[in-house]
Parts: structure tokens; sequence; C-alpha cells
């Protein structure tokens, strides 16, 4: 059996998945739509395919699936849309950057019953699995605490940002969910301190570009995360998990594993520095995962609630560094 | 010329800074007090030097200075005794486990013009001087975001802890401080959480084992703090600072630099599980530069304010942990 | 324009480079050949091609080059009939067994003008291309020694062993090439010693299981080289060279960069253990190349010749193990 | 009991064994001796003890053994003259610079019973001990291919070098001693390539300033061993074991340990740049081993035979390099 899966979004994320899917054995890129049709027509000739519109894709009974790629004020829209078109979705983060909109449109998806999977790539890393696998393992014992260290290159331009969500919903988001995906367990508490220290112009728009923030579990387990929007030497993207046995932790990765001893020291050449050669790997598994989980029925993960849980963290998050006070995730589910 | 010193206290730290007093050049270990007699006995043999009291050094005005290795609960009346007796003073941290008692204190230091120094060994580490001095240089820019992780190869006894002051004061102290030396800045306000996750015991005599702290600086700079009782793999000192033009970590210490690969991986062993071999450098560097600052007239460095501020920031924290909300330094200071 | 290559060998080797081919633009693979026709068959369906015969191919105008993936006993005669059919040949490595027969074989090469690229993949990896420009680009000044260490996860079959050529022209061919590439100078001299010191079976055929060669250049640089059939942490894979200014060091590579910190010690996973999964990279930038130079006319690299230089420094290591004295490799060359 | 030790010497070498023999509780530096009075008389002065001559020293019952640490071309002489004195000895390697001399010196050593330790440091160097507790555990199983590196980090003046005895028995012997050591076994065949790479002038005095060398053992294990007079990142000395169930490694040690992070990439400092301080604690731990055996009548370790051994295998290197041939060290052993 082939399932095809039609593509909303031939943006920088919707060539990634379109390569994705194209390498699944089973799957078939059966359509793209978007608005730029010559943005469309190129990643169509590429994967031999069809550009279509949203509405013929949600009318075809000949598709199985949507992947949506498209900009984010979209996102709750299409995946209402498209649940009740039968479809399962599979919708980049976030549902949308209100909670409260997110809720609605998730009702619409358990209404349905459609199947909907979120796009926490990071999820997907080689080496988070492992890590993740490690904690499953019991080779820890009980996890206790955990420190996410996630950082940008640099700043993107302020354009972006005035509709990011600001900078919790933006860049912590894919922190929060880890959190909770290594932890396994739902957060209670909420303590966090932002700063606009490298670009005041990111101050007088009202966000931060540096923040730090805790995380405590129900059972008081507890999460650090360091976040800023400079990193000279790389994206950095580190986690580590200390438990009652032991800790593990995942590095940072590098294009070559060379080293250059002079007078000067010994150095090795910076990290990935950008996203998508970083999670390259992610990318592909998690449309792996979403086609695989499409032909053999099993439940999509990470799941439309857990992009809502994230975003829920992400509010309390900026509440608290706003107000300079804890907040409980619960103020936030209202 | 040469400086007599007395030590006060002839236990594991006392101990460790008479062979310290005895290897700086210029410098004698004139006298030991101790309540126990056979302990002090066996220093004064160990390093032919004579068995004394508190009131005799006092008096002896053949002695410099004294270095204080008394229980906690004695230093600021020894402090205030010494220096009255116009004696150079070298205190174990803290002042007090009272904020309000060693302010007290401090106000007699400064009335008698005493010299005092505290003992935060920790910045006298070869490993985070390196770290201060190339922050220094500049390489890496503006220090924006500082993590420090310190935990405790397993818990101390119940009783040792019902007296400790309590986490932050016993344990945190010493991050404290050091986020003060590296950031060159004070802190404004604390946010913290404390659980009792590795022995219910600790949490029956309300104190906490794990905690996560976050310090801000007036000017937005952020640390964040991840501390444990517990670290199966030893003890675990590290600290990464994350500036505007690069970053710069001190690693773990371990006693061999050897790596053995089996069908299991690559193993290396595991690190110093003692904070006294783990810092017998800095212990030798603090009571050197004691005695070299004695001897020139410098100024002492860290002073006995620096144990008071980081003393408030600890009061701080565990008002932030206990009433679960942020923490202004200031409240203490009250 | 695209350009049309067959494939002769559908092995282990050929699936590898059947994937490298058909994911450059500008390339068909355009037929495939193997004695199994099954084995052919799957590789056509899979990539959407024609099986077909040696000679068909030899015959076909539209075919503009070969990859001869077949047993080593076959490549002589292979690159002859390629070479006198005019097509471009790439060939895994080597030419023969028996440096004669290849001089004689890359004779024709020469006389029909005929494209030739040896397969000698390693030269292709990222990680030593990142040694190669670090050298090139002078940060090590002049490279002076060279360190090879290349070792198998575990011996290979004896009946695979009693074929194999031996030792140094079946495992060391490859680090032999990795020294002319990486010094860019002639091999002057060559010491060997070789022992069976893995399996007692290994030394009754006659061969080694552990080796340990130097290799002098005419002007005095050194290159040693560590061998063995066994490793069990994994495909050991390291060079490190020396030169005036520093040295430059590759590591090895492993599927996750995790680590776990438990009472034994900081553990990493294994390294890779195949060299279809270390290599993977490398197989595929070879053949990458080997098209691009194809279409754009640029010389072929590594040549013909490269393949004879390492089989005359692995006879004259053969011969140095056995007869115990240093041998010139001019010898060889006769 | 306490044992009385002279020094002979008060260089560079006996400055740090003066201290190592003042710090080992139960041993007293009895007297120094040295042509250079003014160089004898500030040890003294430091340490507290007399000013003596080599005769006198000789005749003093109550004085219970030597450190040698005069000129290489004094060892063999004062050996044998303490050996008649009935004195144990610690001799700085080598007993002589020529293999003949130091056998016949080792004759009287043997006739008069005396107890001899020579001062192969490195078998004392913390990390090398645990790499051999390593392989005695069996953790690597059998141990079959060794590689050491071992490189200054800059060359001795041309005046040193001209009595040096040459680059394998100034430089290299201490490889040949750490490869009887961690194998467990002599070796047979010697293969070494030589070459004057840095400086010109080393080469026409005839020596060499860059060397490669093979060991092969009666049952055929490997060492390979570089050496280099020059790396400008510090004292390079790295050892690895490879055996039947793994490998052990000791990397290079630093001062700190950090590490910078920018643009540039991830920098960390330079390695020791000189043996005193790279091996300070081998250095005192040999000087405490002798010590502890002279006390406790213990057989002492490294022998004069161990000395003979190293010096026979760098006169096979040598000759191996000179005349670009294998050679067995029976050939040197007459």
């Amino acid at each position: 059996m082939t399932v095809s899966i039609a593509l909303l979004g031939a943006g920088r994320i919707g060539r990634v998945h379109a390569r994705a899917v194209t390498s699944v054995a089973g799957v078939r890129l059966a359509a793209i739509a978007d608005a730029n049709a010559e943005a469309a027509g190129e990643i169509a000739a590429l994967y031999e395919t069809l550009v279509s519109t949203i509405d013929d894709i949600a009318a075809d009974d000949n598709i199985d699936a949507v992947i949506i790629a498209t900009p984010t004020g979209t996102h709750a829209d299409l995946i209402e849309k498209f649940a009740r078109a039968g479809k399962a979705i599979f919708c980049e983060k976030p549902v949308d950057l209100d909670s409260a909109r997110a809720r609605q449109c998730l009702a619409v998806v358990e209404e349905t019953g459609a199947r909907l999977m979120l796009g926490f790539n990071r999820r997907f890393d080689p080496n988070f699995q492992a890590l993740k696998q490690t904690i499953a393992d019991g080779k820890i014992g009980n996890p206790e605490m955990l420190h996410i260290v996630s950082r940008d290159p640099a700043p993107p331009p302020i354009s972006y940002l005035a509709s990011s969500g600001g900078f919790f919903k933006d860049m912590t988001i894919h922190d929060f969910d880890m959190s909770r995906f290594l932890l396994g367990e739902e957060i209670e508490t909420v303590q966090a301190s932002g700063s606009a220290l490298i670009d005041p112009e990111i101050g007088k728009i009202g966000d931060f570009d540096s923040a730090s923030t805790i995380l405590t579990t129900v059972s008081g387990r507890q999460c650090t995360i360091s976040n800023s929007r400079r990193a000279t030497f790389g994206y950095d993207q580190r986690i580590e998990v200390l438990g009652s046995k032991g800790a593990v932790s995942a590095e940072n990765l590098r294009p070559a594993s060379i080293e250059l001893a002079t007078a000067e020291g010994f150095l090795r050449p910076p990290i990935y520095d950008f996203f998508m050669t970083r999670y390259v790997d992610a990318f592909a598994a998690e449309i792996r995962s979403f086609a695989e989980n499409l032909k053999s029925g099993a439940a999509m993960s990470p799941s439309g609630n857990d992009g809502l849980k994230a975003l829920e963290i992400a509010e309390a998050a900026d509440l608290s560094a706003r107000e300079k006070r804890l907040v409980y995730v619960s103020e936030i589910r209202g």
C-alpha cells in the first residue's frame, strides 16, 4: 500500500519535508500548494509531483495526509479544515501562538477524530533519542535534574521577531517540549528571567534575547534552560540529565572531527551553525515516523496536546519574566 | 621578614591549612589551638610548632595573624576577638549563618581596621582563575550568561545537615560567590526551586538536596546554578560563561587522564570525588595569597564583604524556594 | 547534458555506488551487469534501470562510463576492455593484486587515452579532506611525520583472506595511498613487521593479522602505520600529522555523541563498526567527484598511477615483513 | 628507623630529587656534594643539610644510600664506587652511553650485591601507572600493539646534542624502557628511520631530530614509536595499547582544563611544555619508591638490568637507522 501525502508550503521547511517524504518507501508526494506559485513549481519539478491548491487537496479523496509547513498564523485554520476533510495531518509547531486558539483547534481535532502530529523535530534527533533511550534503559536511575542549552548563532531580523510570539514561544518552546519528553512528567511551576543584552532594538519591541528558566515538575524534578540569540561559535544545542544512578549528556555536533594543535593550543572547528544542518537527520526521521504511523495506524507522537502543553509553559515563562514572579502552569490552563 | 601565623582548629581543614602555611617561604606556623588537645598535638608535632590557646595567641605580640578553621558558630566571635587583638585574620566561610550577625561582626572589623580574608577557596582554583583571566582578557567579550554546576558525590549525614544553615547557605554559597567573582556585578534578584529528591529524611528536617537557581544582575545578566547532593560519578564542578564574542568553560578534573576502549564503548575514569582532592591546589593558593598579602600589605580578597554578599544571596534563595516567589536581594539587606 | 553510467557488479559495494550515482544531478544509471542475475535485477528494480551484460555495455554508444565493482581478479581485464571501448572508468582498488599486471593494464589505459579513476574512497572522507586542507592552508607548516591507525573490528573469514593478496595489499593499501595523499611526496623505503597474533589460522595460511610499518620519503619524512584485524571497540580509523608549526589529527566517528557518567566513569558509545557506515559520505563523494569530472573533463583523481604506487608500497611492505629487512620501493618498480 | 640519603649533583634534577627526598617521612637528606660549591650550598641551605664530598660520603657509615644526579659520563664510575662502599644507589639513566661499559659496571653491582635503582621516572607517572594497572587487571586482554608518542617542545642546543649519545640514547631510551614495562616482554628486533628535518645543523653533527621506530617482541607483539625534537604545542607524551579485548590510552596533560569557544572554533590551552612540570608527580613518586624499598628491603625497580636493556635497544635503533636495516637486539648484546 502506498500512502499519498500533499505538502502545504514551499518555503525552506517545505523543501526539507519534500525531500524527506520522497525518500520514504511506500509514500508518494501527491501534490504541493503554496501562494507562491513559482516556489511550488520548483519543488514539484524537482520531485515530479503536481502543483495544486489547498481546496483541491482537501477535496481529493486520493490524498491521505497533509504536511502543513505554512506560516504560523495559518496553522490552526488549516488543521481544522483538513481534520474535517478526514486527512491525517503533520503540522509544524506551534498550533497557534495563542494557547486559547490552540485549545479550540484541538477540540475540532478531537471531534473529528483526525490524526495529528506536531513538528517538534528535536525529539527525533539521534543524539536526543539516545539520551531518551539511556534514561528508559534505567542507566541513570530516576532522572532528577535536566539542563538544556539552546542558543542561536545570531538573532533573526527585528521584523521576524515582531511577529514571532516572543522569545519563549518562538525559541524556548522546543526546550519546553524536550523537558516533558525527557522527564516524562508535567511541569507545575515556571520561573524565568529575560533580558535584552545583545541588541537594544530587541528590548524596544518588548522582546528578550537572553533568558534563563527553571521548570519544576509536580514531583519536584527541576529543569534549567539557558537560551541566547547569539553564540558566535555556532548553533549551541546541548542537554544533560542527572539521575539517581548517573548522568547522561548530548554534546554539540560539528561537520569535521579534526583538531589542530599549535602554539596557541588545541583547536577544534566550530559546530554546526544552522538548524537545518544540525537537525538534518531529525527532520528526515520525524517525517519518516509520520509516514510509518500513517501506514501502520499507530498513534501520532508528538501529539497536538504535546504542542498545547509546550505552549502553555511558554506563556507561563513569558508571564514569569515580565511580572517577575513564579507562575503556575495551571494559571495559563485557565 | 618572617610573618608568624597561628592556626585555630585542628580538624580536616585545619590540617590542609597547616600544610599550606608551612610550605610558603617567609611564613612560620607559630602555634595551634584546638579544644581537642590530641588533634592539636598531632599537627604541632608534624609541623614542629607549639600547642597553645586562643587567649594566649590573642595576647602574643609575636603572632601577626590567625587562620580560623573552627566550627562555623564560633567564627563571628573569633573574628571580633582577633580584630580587637590587632591580628590579621583568615577565616573559613561563612562569617556567620545569619546575615545580621555577620553584618554586626564586619562592623567590628571595620572599626578596628583589621585585615580580613574569607576562605572562598574556589576563587583560587587554577581552572577558575583561568576562566576569570580569559574574561578579563576580553576573549569572550561582555560576559552575559553564566552556568554553574556544583554537585557533591553523596549527601552528608542528617546530623550535619541539621546544623548546616540549609542547602543554599551550606552548598550553593560557593556558587553565589563565584557568580559575583566571574560576572563582576551585584545580583539583584534570585529565583530558586528546591526539592528533597534523594532522601526523604532531608525533606523531613525542612532542607533540600536538589536545587536550581537563577540569579539576575542589575544589568540583566543571568546565572543559572544546578546543585545536587548526589552525583555518582564524582564531585561535579563545572562552570561556563557565554559572552558577546564567545564562551569559556572549565571542565571537571580526574586523577588519571586515561581512556579504556572496549566493546562497551570508551570509558574515562571517574572525576575527583572529594573537595579536598579536587581543590587541593586552590586551598594551597588561597593561603599563599593570604600570606603574601600579609607580607606586602595588599588588600585581602575575598573580603568580609564578599562573604556577606554571598550570604545575603543565600538567604534570598532560601526565601525564594520556600515562598515560591522571586526575591530581591535588597529585601535581605533590609 | 546528462551522462550515462553503467554499473558492473551488484554486490555490497555495487549497491553503494548505485545509490550514489542516482543521487547526482545530471547523471543517469543506464545499466547494470552481474553474473548473479538476481542481484543485478534487485538493483535495477530499485533504481529503475536495466539489467544488461558486459559486452552489451561495452558496445553501447549511449553509455559514457562504467563503474567496475566486480571481484578484484577481473579488474585489469575489464579496465582494458572498457578503455578500448572508449569509456571513462571508475574502478574499485586495486587494479590488480600483482603490480606487474597492473603496470601492463595501465599501459593500455595510457595508449587508449582512457580516463580512469581508482576507488580510494578514504581520500573523500570529509575529515581527511579537512586534514588535507589544513595542511594545504599552511596551518601546520611543513608536514614531517604522519601516523595512521587503521584497524578492522574483526578479521574476515580465512576463505576471504586466502585470496586477498595478503595483509598489506588488502588492508594497509588504503594507508599507503593516504600517506602519499597527505605528505604529497613519494615513498622511498619501507620497514614493516607483521605477526599473526589474533588467529593462528591466519598465520597458517602465511598471512598476518597485525602489522606495523614505517614509510620514509625521499626527503626523510616518516609515516608510521599501525594495523590490526581486531579492534573490539569498532572500526578504528585515525590519522595525525605533525608539522613544523603544529599538528592536525582526525578522530574516530560515532553514531551518537552522548556520554554516560556513572560510578564506573564516563562512557561514550562505541565508534562506527563497519566501513560502509564509517565511510558513507566518502563513498558518495568519490562517485560525485567521478561524475563531475566526467562532465567537466577535469583530470581523474586518484589516478591509475596512484593505484600502482600504493600497490608497489604494499609489495615492498610484504617483502620487508617476510625477509625482515628494509626494502626500497624501487626494488619493486624493477 | 630513619634512612640517610646523600645527593650527588646539585643541578636541575638534583634539586628535584632534594625536594622529593625531604618530603618522604622517615628519610633524611644527610649531605650534598657537587663540584659547584655554590649550587651545593644553595640546596644545603634550603633543606638544612650539609655540603660534603663524594669521598667523605662514601666513607660515612651513617649514610645508607646515594642519589646520583651528576653528568652521564660519571655514572658508571660512581655506581661502582658506591656499590663497593656498600651504599644503596639511585642513579639517573643511563648507566653509561656505551652498553659495554654499562655491562661492566653492572657486573660490579652484582659482585658487591649492591642495591641499584635506575631513574626511568616515566614508569612512575600516575597516568602510565594507570595504563599498566589496566593491562594487569586484564581489561584489554592480551596486549598486542603499543604506540608511543614522545616529542620535545623544541630541540636542545647543538652543544648538548654533541655529547648526548645521539637521538635514540638521549630521547627514545625512555620509550624503549616504557615498551618493556608495558608489554612485559623482551624486544627481539628493531627497525628505525631517522632524519634531520628540523635543523640541518643537527644533521651536520650526524644526529637525527625526527625518528620512527618499530620494536617487535619475541612473540610478535609490536611497538611503534614516533619521536620529534619539536612540537610547537608542548611536550607531547602519549601512549596507547591495543589488546585482544580492547585498548587503553593515556592522553597529554595541561595546566588548566578550560575551553574557549569563538567563531574560530573550540580552543583548549597548550599542554605542559617542560618535562619537569609534566612529570613532577613521577619524579616525586620514583624517589618515594626508592626510599620505601630502601626501608623495606624490597627489590629495586627499574633495575640496572632494565637500564642495560633499554640501552641495547637504543644502540640497535641507532644501527638500524644508520645502516638502513633491521637489527636484532642480540647483535648488540654481543
